[in-house]
């Protein structure tokens, strides 16, 4: 049933200057990205770095990762059982991989095999009611059955009773912080269950402590990880409607169950109907628009990467705007020869052009190509810009590949 | 608020007619209307009902109500404080006015000034939850304070507890048989505190007991008296359900409230979600969407018509096919020419047309023009058929205008 993986494997030494690179201070998924495809791998980024950040108008000198700090989390992995798979390696998700953020490099415990098969997302209350519980319960088992794997993020109530429910057919559970500090401490003694017939997974490094705002991003892969994901039981303005944002960003399907009126926990699930998501009421009402989806393979046009021989990687995301959906060798081959007519590492030209992206940019998020027509500069130099920005940690990233200017009183 | 109603009175002798034209044998509200059309006025069509009947195969003479029959329910009426209201005249109800099927006569004890008002209906479950019931009662309020009679059919359960909610700010029911038969049981005690502040009606003869087949008919009054139908908890295959349909096919909105996947009273509700009904969990998701029809005042571009008159009476229906939206009048004078030129008396030429129309019909249903076109025939000609057909108890009047032939061996 499952495609035959896809993907080169990094080297060890690679292995270790992404791990590095993306360890280091504001060096997210995107960055980390574009700066793999400009500078020609994660060695060179490494070194070029702390220019790049200098530039942007970093205050003090970019934090890059230690070579101890990393040999220090490569030893604690191998200890706890902990393995990195890369973006772009056969093992990686290949519905993780086209999202826009995709983590360069995602710690794993249990079966990778659990990551090549379609998979659905089930999140919801931490306060369900029994109701809530039971359909969660008997969804993860229909989709268990129909050979989905059931992602989730571990939290009591809905995600816990859909891992339980989904054990032998295989689940996904996604860590907000690090594999050595499993959260929430309920979910403690579920995970050795889940990594016999599925996975834990995490992007963040081993020994984080997830923080607030960890849960959003992390939920982001919640629903990468998915062809779908189905919300149950979610008051207003609770993290399952996050998910459920990502999941639309991501084109991916977003369901909801419907509650009762008067039920404070069925306002979030309501009011995504109301936006017009998917109504779940049954297991057929997921498997009548996800099993077609499924079987048109929608990941399966990704092509194999070779990164780290010079040509760039797959990924759509602002400071690449490469679409691989389209024909991707055809584009990467314009981005590579893009690149290669650019002197990168020289950076722009004096530090005129980035004051102007600079002064074009605010708190409003922008899309690159307005700012380009703004700025009256080219693409490419926007987003080099944009980059150096990012190292001095002066950019946010928006919904719709759109960037915004952290406020900051390094300039005045 | 309320518009000046429009239409013109009928003579007591015109009513008296209308009455025992429409208590006749196989004459419904859409052979009624073309009836009267045709014939000039309903004292013409009652003459011309046996021979019509003949005509269209009866085995029997056609049982024309009797006058001293219609003098009994006049009587009875004036007793129980009925008063008969009839399409075109200023108290009809405008949204009913509107519907294809309209009853030609209204029997109605209460206020007309309540049917005057912008109404939504709510209907669904008569074993209800208690949430249900409390929402539907949150509802009705809000629905009445904002200027909203609530429309339903009487059933304990969601019908009635939206009656009482909506008692002061004026409600409907909406009988399935006839006034001096009130049903259900439980409902008469109902009655007197509707009819204080709004109305009680019933297109079936005074002392009409109802049967299982009068149910579905009603419904269709209760979501054309209405700009919308709202379902509060209803099982699959429920009465509520025919209401929505009959109120989507009347153009009209239809909202479901959500509920929960595992209980059996949402699954027809959730249903009608999956089918596009716009999701009603508060009362704004009504307003949203009902406030501004009303500010368009859809049903008063009906003009008022003069029937009795020599001129068709408004409607829009297979047998007429004129449509009140697009410049009523000109249409109307149209048809009127149409008539005008033919002796709609002396039937079609011989049998032939109607044998080969009636050859042409079987039980799946088909629209009068592609029948015109299968047939080779004009469409009055095709209309004519179907009046004589209908006449003699052959015709079944489908969705979307149109018509099927009821199986009979009085041919064989």
């Amino acid at each position: 049933m499952n495609k035959k993986p896809k993907g080169a494997r990094l080297s060890d030494d690679q292995r270790f200057d992404w791990l590095r690179l993306i360890r280091s201070e504001n060096v997210g998924p995107r960055t980390f990205l574009a700066l793999i495809n400009n500078c020609g791998g994660a060695r060179a980024a490494l070194d070029a770095l702390p220019d790049l950040a200098r530039r942007g108008g970093a205050r003090q000198p970019i934090r890059v990762a230690s070579v101890e700090e990393v040999e220090r989390e490569i030893a604690l992995a191998v200890k706890i059982g902990v393995r990195f798979v890369a973006l772009g390696e056969p093992e990686y998700p290949p519905a993780l991989r086209q999202i826009d953020s995709a983590p360069p490099v995602l710690a794993l415990r249990g079966l990778e095999e659990a990551m090549q098969q379609p998979a659905i997302a089930i999140v919801g209350s931490r306060n369900a009611s029994a109701a809530g519980l039971t359909f969660a319960d008997r969804l993860a088992r229909g989709l268990g059955q129909a050979g989905y794997t059931v992602v989730s993020g571990l939290a009591r109530g809905i995600d816990q009773r859909a891992h339980v429910a989904a054990l032998e057919t295989g689940t996904i559970g996604v860590l907000a912080g690090g594999h050595a500090k499993p959260y929430p401490p309920e979910a403690v003694a579920l995970l050795p269950r889940i990594e016999k017939y599925g996975a834990i997974v995490s992007e963040m490094p081993l020994e984080w402590e997830p923080r607030g705002r960890d849960f959003p991003r992390r939920n982001r892969l919640v629903s990468g990880l998915s062809l779908g994901t189905v919300v149950i039981e979610a008051a207003r303005g609770s993290g399952s409607l996050i998910t459920a944002k990502f999941a639309a960003e991501q084109n991916r399907e977003v369901f909801a169950a419907p509650g009762s009126p008067l039920d404070p926990r069925a306002e979030g699930t309501n009011e995504l109907l109301r936006q017009g998501a998917n109504l779940c009421a049954r297991l057929e009402d997921v498997l009548a628009i996800v099993d077609p989806l499924r079987e048109r393979d929608p990941f399966s046009n990704l092509e194999e990467s070779p990164r780290e021989t010079g040509e760039p990687l797959w990924g759509e995301h602002p400071l690449l705007g490469v679409d691989p959906a389209a024909t991707p060798r055809a584009r990467l081959g314009d981005a590579l020869d893009e690149a290669a007519a650019h002197d990168f590492g020289a950076g722009l030209e004096g530090d005129v052009d980035r004051r102007r992206v600079e002064a074009l940019l605010g708190p409003a998020p922008i899309s690159i190509d307005d700012l380009a027509r703004a700025a009256e500069l080219d693409v490419r130099t926007i987003r080099q810009a944009i980059i150096e920005l990012d190292l001095a940690g002066r950019i946010e990233y928006c919904g719709g590949n759109r960037v915004a200017l952290i406020a900051t009183d390094a300039e005045t």
